[in-house]
Order: C-alpha cells, then sequence, then structure tokens
C-alpha cells in the first residue's frame, strides 16, 4: 500500500507555516509500513487541487489530506474531493448536533457546514477542534481528510486514522524506541549492522537528530501483546550491545529521564550555568512537576557573579580561568549548597561565536555534577558549531552527567 | 511568474524531518511576488523524481529543486533533471578546484561528482556546504537546484537564488518588518484595514505566530533606495496607528531589542524566574554578546529558595502566596540586588498542567520590574495554553515590560 499527502492551505505556500502535518502522517504511516512516494502542497484553490486530486488518484492507494475543513469561505477540500470521486454531500445529523453541543450560542450558519460529509463515509470524530474528518473508498482509491491545525490532525491522525488503517488489515503493528546520546550516528549503526541485517519481524531502523540519536524497532503481529513480544528481545539486544549511552527505551527525552530518577530516588537538583544560560534549568523545568526534585537554578556569566553567588574562589578562577574544569567543579559544589540540593551541577564554556582562542576554542565546555559522595567533570569540544547548537548540546551533556552519575 | 519547489529526500517522506526549506524558499518569493501554487515531496528515487518534473514543467514557469546534491550513490538529482531537461552534464573545473580546496585531504572520487554541473549553467556557489547549486533555463521553464540541508539551503536562496531572480527582471523588491507584541492579529488588523485596502506599492501583509504578530511592508522599484523610499512613509504610518505595542522595525526578536536598549544605556539585568524555569535567562543569553548586560538570572520555584536567594519575605508569601504581584516584585528586587544589577525581573505563576485553582488558574502570571526608580508589575493569563505556551507567552511579557519601562 502507499500513500500520497495533500495539504491544502495557501499559508503553507506563501511560507507562512511549516508543513507538520505531512511530517506527522509521513512518520506514523513509516511506522505502520505504509510506503507515503509523494507529499503535494496546493492552496485554498478548487481548480488546483482538483488537478492534484486527479494526479494522486493515478499514483496512490490511499489519499490522506489535511486542511480546508474549516468553516470559511475558503475551506473548500470536502466540495472538490466529493466532485472529483463522484460523491454526494449530505448533512449528517450526529455530527450536526455534536456541533450546536460544542459550540453552543457560537454556533453560526457557516458552522453547519462543517456537519456536511460524503454520503456513506466513515466519520472521524474530532474530538480537537469543530471539524470532523472522514474517510471513504471510491474507484480503488482510500480517501481521508483530515483537519489542518496541527493541533487537531495530529491527535486525530493517532486516534482516528491509525486504528481506522488497522481495522483494514489482518493483525497490528507496533513499535519501541531506543534512545541514546553519548555515541555518533555512524558509529551506531556499524555496532548494530550484524543485528539490522538479519532482521525481518521486527525490523531495527536508526536515526539521529539534535545530538541523539534513536532505534526504532517494529514488529508485525496478530495482536498488541504478540507484537511487543516480537520486540522484546531485539530491543534488550540492543541496549546490551550499546550500553550506557542507552538513556531510556519508549521515553521521552533525557530531561524526562532525569526528573524521573531524581524523584524516585527523592532527590533534589539545583544548577549553576555560565554558558548555557540557563538551558539546563528551562529543559528540567519543562516536565511537568519538575518542582519536586527541583532546587534552584543560578545563571552566572561574570566572575562576580560565580564568586558571590556560588563561592567560586578567585584563586581558581585567576589559576584556571572561567572555562576550566576546576571552575565547572566549584560552580556545581555552589548550586548544591545555594539549593541545599543533593546534587549541585555546573557547565561553563564558549558558546560562540565569538570569545574562542587557541587554548580555548569555542564549543570548549565542561560539565560537573557535585554530590555529597563525591564530584565528577567531564571536558567536551562541540566544533564548527552555532551557538544554539553549542548549547543545546553541553544542556545535553549535564544532564547526561547527571544520569551516568547519580542516577546509576 | 509562478513556482513550483520540489523537494528531494526519503528521509521527508519518513517524517524524520520537516519540509523546512519549502518553507524558507516559499516566505522568500512570496516577498518577491512571486507565486507558489504547489510544492511536491518525493524520495530519492530517479523514477519518481522524473515524473514529478514532467509534472512540474506543464505547470510551473520556474521549478526550485532542494536536496540530493550529495555525493552519495542516493543522490541523485542533477542526473535526472539533466535527462528530464535533455542537458549535458560537465565536470566545471573551477568548481572542482573550490571543492578540493574546501575538502583538502577529505576528497574522496565520490566528492568530485558535486563538481559536474548542466552545460551552461549559472553556478550559484555554496560557501556554508559543499554542493554547488545551479540555474538554467530549457523548454520555457527556469530551474534552479538548491542543497537540501536547511544550514546551506536558506543562505544559498537568500544570498544566490533571489539575486538570480532578481537579475531577471527590471527592478527590484524590498520588504520592511514591523514586529508587535501586546495585540492580537485581529485587532491589528482592524485598526489597519483602512489603510491595507488602499495601498498598491508598498503593500502591506499581516501575520502572527508565537504570541507575537508582524507586518510586512513590500515595495517594488528600480533601485534598492526607491524601494525602501516608498516603504518609509508607510511604515511610519502604522507604528503611529499600532502605538507601543510595536516593539521593532526590523529587528530579529524581543530579547534582541531587550539586549541592545541595554547596551546602549549601559545598563544590566538580573532575572528571578519561578514559572518560566529558566526560559527568560536563556532567550536572553541566546544573543551573541549578553554577557555585557547580564547580571545573572536565579530560578526558583520554592518558597524557600525565593526567600533565602531573593529575600522574599515570609510574611508576604503567606499573605499573598508565591503566585501574586507582591511575590513577583519582591523577586524582582532581589534579583536587582543579587545581580547588583541596574533592573531586576520577577516572574511567577502557573504554567501548568497541574497547579491551578478558581481563584488562581493555570495560565496567571505576574511578571514585575525593579529599579532604583521604581517598580511595576502586570498581570495576565493565558488561558486554555499548553505549559509550553504558558512559558512563552510569561517570557514575552517579562521582555516586553523591560522594554515598555527601562527602555521606554
Amino acid at each position: 500500500m502507499n500513500c500520497e499527502i495533500i495539504s491544502v492551505g495557501t499559508e503553507l505556500l506563501l511560507g507562512e507555516i511549516v508543513n507538520l502535518d505531512a511530517q506527522t502522517i509521513s512518520q506514523g504511516l513509516s511506522e505502520q509500513g505504509v510506503n507515503v512516494y509523494y507529499h503535494t502542497v496546493v492552496g485554498d484553490n478548487p481548480e488546483r487541487l482538483k488537478k492534484a486530486l486527479d494526479i494522486a488518484k493515478g499514483r496512490a492507494d490511499i489519499i490522506i489530506t489535511t486542511g480546508g475543513l474549516g468553516p470559511t469561505a475558503d475551506d473548500l477540500t470536502k466540495e472538490t474531493i466529493a466532485a472529483a470521486f463522484g460523491k454526494k454531500l449530505v448533512m449528517d445529523p450526529v455530527q450536526q448536533k455534536r456541533l450546536h453541543e460544542r459550540m453552543g450560542a457560537r454556533m453560526t450558519p457557516n458552522n453547519e457546514k462543517q456537519a456536511v460529509l460524503p454520503e456513506g463515509c466513515t466519520v472521524l470524530e474530532n474530538d480537537w477542534g469543530t471539524a470532523p474528518g472522514c474517510a471513504f473508498e471510491a474507484g480503488g482509491c482510500r480517501v481521508i481528510m483530515l483537519p489542518g491545525p496541527p493541533r487537531e490532525c495530529e491527535p486525530m491522525f493517532r486516534e482516528r486514522v491509525l486504528p481506522y488503517l488497522e481495522s483494514l488489515h489482518e493483525g497490528v503493528i507496533r513499535s519501541r524506541y531506543i534512545k541514546i546520546f553519548g555515541m555518533g550516528e555512524s558509529e551506531m549503526e556499524s555496532r548494530l549492522s550484524y543485528l539490522m541485517d538479519r532482521l525481518q519481524n521486527p525490523t531495527a531502523a536508526p536515526y539521529a537528530k539534535e545530538g541523539e540519536c534513536l532505534v526504532r524497532v517494529t514488529a508485525k503481529a496478530p495482536t498488541e501483546e504478540q507484537a511487543y513480544a516480537l520486540c522484546a528481545p531485539v530491543v534488550d539486544e540492543i541496549c546490551s550491545v550499546l550500553g550506557d549511552v542507552v538513556y531510556g527505551v519508549d521515553v521521552q527525552s533525557l530531561e524526562q529521564v532525569v526528573v524521573e530518577g531524581l524523584r524516585q530516588r527523592g532527590m533534589t537538583v539545583a544548577l549553576a550555568e555560565s554558558c548555557t544560560g540557563g538551558l539546563i534549568a528551562r529543559r528540567i523545568t519543562d516536565v511537568p512537576g519538575a518542582s519536586e526534585v527541583f532546587g534552584c537554578g543560578l545563571v552566572t556569566y561574570s566572575n562576580e557573579m560565580k564568586m558571590q553567588l556560588l563561592g567560586v574562589s578567585p584563586e581558581t578562577l585567576a589559576a584556571h580561568g572561567a572555562v576550566s574544569p576546576e571552575t565547572a567543579v566549584e560552580m556545581a559544589r555552589g548550586a548544591r549548597r545555594a539549593g541545599h540540593a543533593d546534587v549541585g551541577v555546573g557547565v561553563t564554556g564558549i558558546a560562540g561565536p565569538g570569545g574562542g582562542t587557541a587554548q580555548k576554542p569555542v564549543g570548549l565546555f565542561y560539565a560537573a555534577v557535585s554530590t555529597p559522595q563525591g564530584e565528577q567533570v567531564v571536558e567536551r569540544v562541540r566544533r564548527n558549531a552555532t551557538r544554539e547548537r553549542v548549547r543545546l548540546y553541553a544542556s545535553s551533556c549535564a544532564l547526561d552527567l547527571i544520569r551516568r552519575t547519580v542516577l546509576k
């Protein structure tokens, strides 16, 4: 089965928004083993949408459209698709009632339009907005329409379209995700190639993003339980081959693993950040409920502030400089003290673009962890990277250092 | 003139990355008055790329492709396009020499392939990566090829393609950007509609994104100077109609305006953040050179830390709670003191998803500024928003408060 995604919206062609829907849907379909061969974007223009549909009909088994289901005069996806596939549009009384309940006094005659759907279609109820989606088969092609706003499209795809597609064939497809920090994609691939080459069900696919890697293990089986059972030994083997660069399986992020790990141990953390400028604090407090483990965060740029707020000694700064393992450790110690925390973290470095020297180039940083049991510091250099990437990588290294030392 | 963007890359169809290139190019072309009618995405598959090119040839005056110019066997865009347009590929000695200089010892025979270009094309030199782009005309269609990685595609488009397209017609198109915080898009549109409706050259277009708005004013004229001269009175009029919600013209961001304003005044700022969890510190220190104005940032969640690090009084916390205007002001004052800064900022609120009550709902926050001249606090509620959006909005409000009070 192969699929084409047609996104409808002039705002995409003006570059006002990026096509997030196409990415979300592609990712989900690829996990289901459905090939996506084309994405097409057209504006709110019935004639050009009609042409795009005619082309897609000839080359795809499934067409998924996003956008153009709203109440305004611009929203013409349903009308154009119905005409292209010879379908009649009829008022769906259930959806009409739902819309009235949802909108109450805000309901306008225009909104009624949203309850008009192709005759005999499968309605995909929208719990995240007003426009229902729908699916039907015609002329050997399966057509699925979804609303455009990503906050509606994403859950509609996950909660409505995936189960719908699963109901069309026997069995289910399930994936597990192994998350990795601290190993490059090519090294990871070469270590796993012996395994990936011989796998058929489940399969394993490596990905790299934002300085991290992940391996997706996907199995097909008659039931969900059986699919996960097929994945399990492969997930275990990959974790054991890669060792402690694996920071979690089916977890959201490094910061989530850190917050969860600290919470389980009843521990708190305090941060002293220089080059990362508050990014580690932001990442930790991005996790809902982080307040349980978060002591405090101190962002200090100047030597004066490092001395005053963190108690870094003037001798250390004079002898080794602000960007040094010694300063990182004293920052971590100072944060722990200031925040009455179990764990202190200190990060200092040169994020660029200015400020680098031959001895201490842009991209160099130190991350330290201090606990009552001891202290550790790591040195890393991220060369040829933007300020943003150096900062992101340094914040990940610090989070990973907490994981490797405290949460061992 | 109308354009189609064809993005080549299996990673797009797998949903591993989002199609940022198409957005960047669409935005730039729309500013130039070039209509984009279609985006197409195909994988690294010569046959399907050929089909997409045949379709595009029949409906577009300009085809811009992104991706597939790399050195690997997968990278087949040039070969496929040359064949589709009956062009011969030849080694370009200038680009070959450039590649050797750039890559040195890392040069492989595969890399040589990147210097092979369609005969007689305009070479678009790539200062941001190894693969040059190119442009040629054939069969009434203008074809432009760009590399796929956004960090190469974006500058190539701006520095190479836009001047190339300008050279094709008389005159230039120039835009100015008016940035707005603190007014909704619909209110802005209704205030400006009297003006926008009668404008022809320049034109003015409103946009909303991430809690901010912007108005783009675009003029076409024989020279750059004349284009800017046409824009000037309209920019002035819009600024005067909208008043002080305009935080800058042709500026990058609110944080950049704040850092620049503080620097010009030789002032420093210190932050006390609760619900924003380090986001304000991160945004300020995102601006290169922020160290000149950044005193320190303190991220305090608990009452204990607010008292200890910021000197918020136990009585204030007991009487008004941590989320109150009184606490915000004392936090701002404490930050100013701790950082020996000219300006102190305090933000406290409920980012959610938990922690809200009827009196103090999720989305409520207070932002305060403290200077030797006085103190100010604002209350805002961002209802029905995710944790991420509440935090982003609160950080913007705090930055905007600095601008409105200190940088007046």
